[in-house]
C-alpha cells in the first residue's frame, strides 16, 4: 500500500510537470531546436560542429523519450493514454527517431528525425484544432477526388494511345500520361505539350481544352461545395444553440387559437350582461 | 398464363440479382478490372500477356452485355428502363464497346472501351449525385461562357489584325488567336507572347493587361455568382422545410389585434361591475 | 393633324417591328454573321471571297443603321431614347462602324467593326443583366485597385533602383518594373527574374516573397470582401421582402404586456365574484 | 495668460487648416507629386531636370514636415497625437525621409522617400478602412501560416537530403530548398524540377504531388475558413443589431401560458354564470 501511495505521489508530480505552462514551452523550444538541428545537417559544416550536432541530436532524442514517459506516467493507465490520437502520433514519432543515426542507414535515421517537427502540431492547441478541422474535411473531398481520378484516367488512356509515338517521355503509358495531365492541370508549360501534338493531330487542342475545362469546372464546384457544406453545418449548429427544444417560435396558428378563445370569452360576458 | 408466371418468376429473380449488394460490388470490380485492362494496353507487353488481355477484354464485354440484359429484364418494360438517364448512358457505353477490337480500326475500338470506366459513375450512387449536381450547375455558367466567348472573339480579331505579321504561329487567324489568348488567360508563358509584340507595338501591353483583367474579373464574378446562386437555393429549400404553409411566424400586428380584444373585454367587465 | 396621325401610325408599326421576337432573332443573326465576317477577314482568302465579304460588310452596316433608326422612331422622342444606356452604347457602335473600310485606314475601320459583336450583349437580355451586375461590382473594387497600385508602385520604384543595372530590359524604369512585377504576380517565370537578381543581391528573395504574399493576401481579401458585400445585399433584400414594414415579429415584450392585461382581467372578475 | 490665449488661437487656426477639405486634397496632391518624383528618378534624365527634381524633393520634404507640425499643433498634446496609429505611421515616414539625399548613401535616402507614397493610405479614409480590415485578418492566418511553414520545412529538409547532389542550386541546403518548394507551390516550372530528380529517384513524383496536394488543400481550407470567420462575425453583429436585449422573439411556451390563463378566465366566468 505504501508503494501505491508513493506511486500516486509520483503520478501527481508528473501530472503537475506535464500540465505546467513552463514545461510545455520548454518542450516547444526543444522541438524548434530539434528542427534547427535537422536543418543544420543540410549545410556543409566543420567536423567539430558536426559532432556537436550529433551529441545534441542524442540529447534531444533522450529528452523526447523522457517527456513521453512522463506524459505516460501522468496519465491514468495505458488505455486512457492511447485513447487520444495525438498521444499515438507522438509515440510513433518518438519511437521512429530512436533509429540509430550512424552507419549506412544514416539517411533513413535523419528522415525519421525530420518528423519530430510535426510534434509542434501536437503541442500547440491551435495547430491541433486546425489539423483536426482539415482531417474532418477529407471525406467531403473523397468522392470528388475519385471523380477527378476517373477523368484523369480516361484522358490519360486516350492520350497515351494517340500521343505515345509523338513524345514517349510524356505519353508512353497511362501512368506517365497522368503525370503529364497533372502538369497540364497546373498550367505548367502546357502549351508546349499541346503545340507538339498539334503538329501531328491539328485538332488535339480539343483534348486539352476539354480537359482543362472539366478539371477547372469540377475543382470550382468542389470548392463551392466544401464552403457550402461547412457553412450549412455551422448554420445547423447555430440554430440548435438558439432554439433549444422547448423554445420553438410562436406561430400565427397559435395566435389564431388565442383569438378564438377571447371571442368566446367576450360572447360569454355579453350573455351575462344581458341577464 | 403459365408462361407469364414463369417470366414474372424470372423477373423477380433478376430483380433480386440486380439489387443485391454483392452483385453491385462485383460489377464495380469488373469495371475497375476493365479500366486496368485498358491501362495495361498502353504499356508494351509480351505477346502472351497481350492475348490474355484480349481474352479478358472479350469476357468483360460479354459480362457488361449480360449485366445490361439482366437489368433490362428486371425493369418494368422498355419505357421505365429508358426513363432513367443513367440507363441510357450505360446502354450507349456497352453498345459502343461492342465495336470489334481488331484490324485497322483497333484504335477506335480501344477508345470506345475507355469510356467503360465512366460506368463507375453510374454504379456508385455518391458519384451519380455529384455528377447530377455538376450538370445542374451548367446552365448557370452558360451565359457567362457566352460573354467570355464574345470577349475572346473581339480580342482575337484585334490580335490577328495587329500581330499576324509579327508571329503567324500565334496570331495568323482568329481561331489560332483565340487559342493563344486562352494560353494568356492561363498565364502560360504569356510574357513571351507580350514581349514579342511589344518590340513592334510598344503599347501592346495594354492589350494583354486589359484582357487579363477582364477575364479574371469575369471569372471571379462567375465564381461568386455560382456560390451565391447555389446558396440562395439551399436557403430557400431550408426556409420551406422550416415553415410549412400554415406555420408562418406570429407578427406584432396579430399581437395588437389580441391586445385590442382584451381591452374591449376589460371595458365590458368594468361596465358590468358598475351595474 | 393628319401628319401626326400618319406619324403615330408609323410609330406604332415600328414599335411592333422593334418588339417582335422574330425581328430580334434576325438582328442577333445579323450580329453573328457580322462577327463571322470580321473573323473571316483574318484568314487569307481568294479575291472573289474578299469582295463578297466587303459587300456583305456594307449590307450589315446599312442594316444596323436601319435597325437603329427603326428603334429610334419606335421610341418616344430623343430624350427617352438616350435615357437607356444601352441605346447610347448601340448608337456609338453603329456610328463607329460607318468609318469607310477602304484606303490606308482600313485597319482602323476593321477594328471599329469588331465592336459590333458587343451588340450581342445589348440584344440578349440575360447578357445585359450579367454586364449590369459586373458594372455594379466595379466601385467595390476601386479602392482595392488603388491600394494594389500603391503597392506595385512602391515595389517597382525599389526594384528599378536596385535591379536596373542587373537587367535593364526588366527593371530600367518604374513603368517597365511595374510590368515585370505584374508578371511576377501572375507567377509567370518569376523565378528566372528572381534568380537573376539573387546573383547580385543574395537576399532579394525577400523582395519577391513579400511582394507575392502582399498581393495574394490583398487579392484573397478582395475576393472574400466582394462575396460578402454581394451576399449581405442579397440578405438585406430578402429580409425586406419577407418583412414589409408592419409585419415585424411578435416579441416576448409584447407577450408580457398581454399577460399583464389578462392578470388584471382575472383580478376584476375575482372582485366581481366576491360581491 | 495672454500667451495661452494666443496659443489656443493658433491651435484653433491649425485645427481649421488640418480639417479643411481643400488642405487635405492639397496634401494628397503633394503625395502624388512626391510619388511621381520618385518614379521620375528611375528614368535617365537631363541634368537640368535632375536638379529641378532635387529641389522639388527638398520642397516636398519640407512641406511634409510642416504638415506634420500643423497636425501635431492642432492635436491636444503629444499623448492624444500618438494614440492614433496612423499619426505614428506618418511621423516615421516623414522623419525617415529627412535622411539627406546626397553623397554615397543616396540610394538609402531614395528608398526611404518611396515610402512617402504610403501616406496616401493614411490620408484617404477608404484606404485606411481597407488596411485596418486587412490587419484584422492577419491573426486568423497566423496559425495557418505556421502550419504551412512546418510542412515547407519538413519537405525542404527531406528535399535537401535526397536531391542536394542532383542539383545543388535548387536543393543544397534547407533554406534554398524552401525557396525551391515555394516555386513548386506557385507551379513555376515545377515539372523541370521534378523531371530532373525523377531521373535519379523515379518515384520522386510522389514527393511533389503530395506536397502540391497538401499546400493546395491547406490553402483552400484557409480561404474557406477566412470567409466563414468573417461571415459568422457579420452575422453575429447583424443579429445583435436586430434583437436588442429585451426584444427576444415570442415563443410557443409563452403562448401556452397565455392560453392557460384564458382557460382559467373562461372557467371563472362559467362559474359566475351559473350563479
Amino acid at each position: 500500500m505504501e508503494q501505491t501511495s508513493t506511486f500516486s505521489h509520483f503520478q501527481r508530480a508528473f501530472k503537475r510537470i506535464d500540465q505546467s505552462k513552463s514545461f510545455q514551452w520548454f518542450v516547444i523550444a526543444v522541438i524548434i531546436i530539434s528542427a534547427l538541428t535537422v536543418g543544420a545537417h543540410t549545410y556543409s559544416l566543420p567536423p567539430a560542429m558536426e559532432s556537436a550536432l550529433n551529441i545534441m541530436d542524442i540529447a534531444i532524442t533522450v529528452f523526447f523519450l523522457v517527456e513521453l514517459v512522463i506524459r505516460y506516467l501522468a496519465s491514468d493507465g495505458i488505455r486512457s493514454f492511447f485513447k487520444k490520437g495525438w498521444n499515438i502520433f507522438d509515440t510513433i514519432i518518438v519511437i521512429g527517431s530512436l533509429y540509430p543515426a550512424a552507419g549506412s542507414t544514416i539517411l533513413i535515421a535523419r528522415l525519421l528525425r525530420i518528423f519530430r517537427v510535426l510534434r509542434l502540431v501536437s503541442m500547440v492547441p491551435e495547430l491541433r484544432v486546425l489539423v483536426n478541422a482539415l482531417i474532418k474535411a477529407i471525406p467531403q473531398m473523397g468522392y470528388i477526388g475519385l471523380l477527378m481520378f476517373v477523368i484523369f484516367y480516361i484522358y490519360a488512356a486516350i492520350g497515351s494511345m494517340l500521343f505515345a509515338d509523338i513524345n514517349p517521355t510524356l505519353w508512353s503509358d497511362v501512368s506517365i500520361s497522368m503525370l503529364t495531365l497533372f502538369r497540364v492541370a497546373t498550367f505548367e508549360d502546357w502549351t508546349d505539350v499541346m503545340y507538339e501534338t498539334m503538329e501531328v493531330y491539328s485538332l488535339s487542342w480539343i483534348y486539352y481544352l476539354t480537359f482543362i475545362f472539366l478539371t477547372a469546372f469540377i475543382f470550382l464546384n468542389m470548392m463551392v461545395g466544401t464552403i457550402l457544406e461547412v457553412m450549412s453545418e455551422e448554420h445547423k449548429q447555430l440554430r440548435e444553440e438558439q432554439n433549444p427544444d422547448a423554445d420553438t417560435m410562436a406561430t400565427s396558428q397559435e395566435m389564431q387559437a388565442l383569438n378564438e378563445k377571447l371571442d368566446q370569452l367576450q360572447a360569454t360576458l355579453a350573455e351575462m350582461n344581458k341577464k
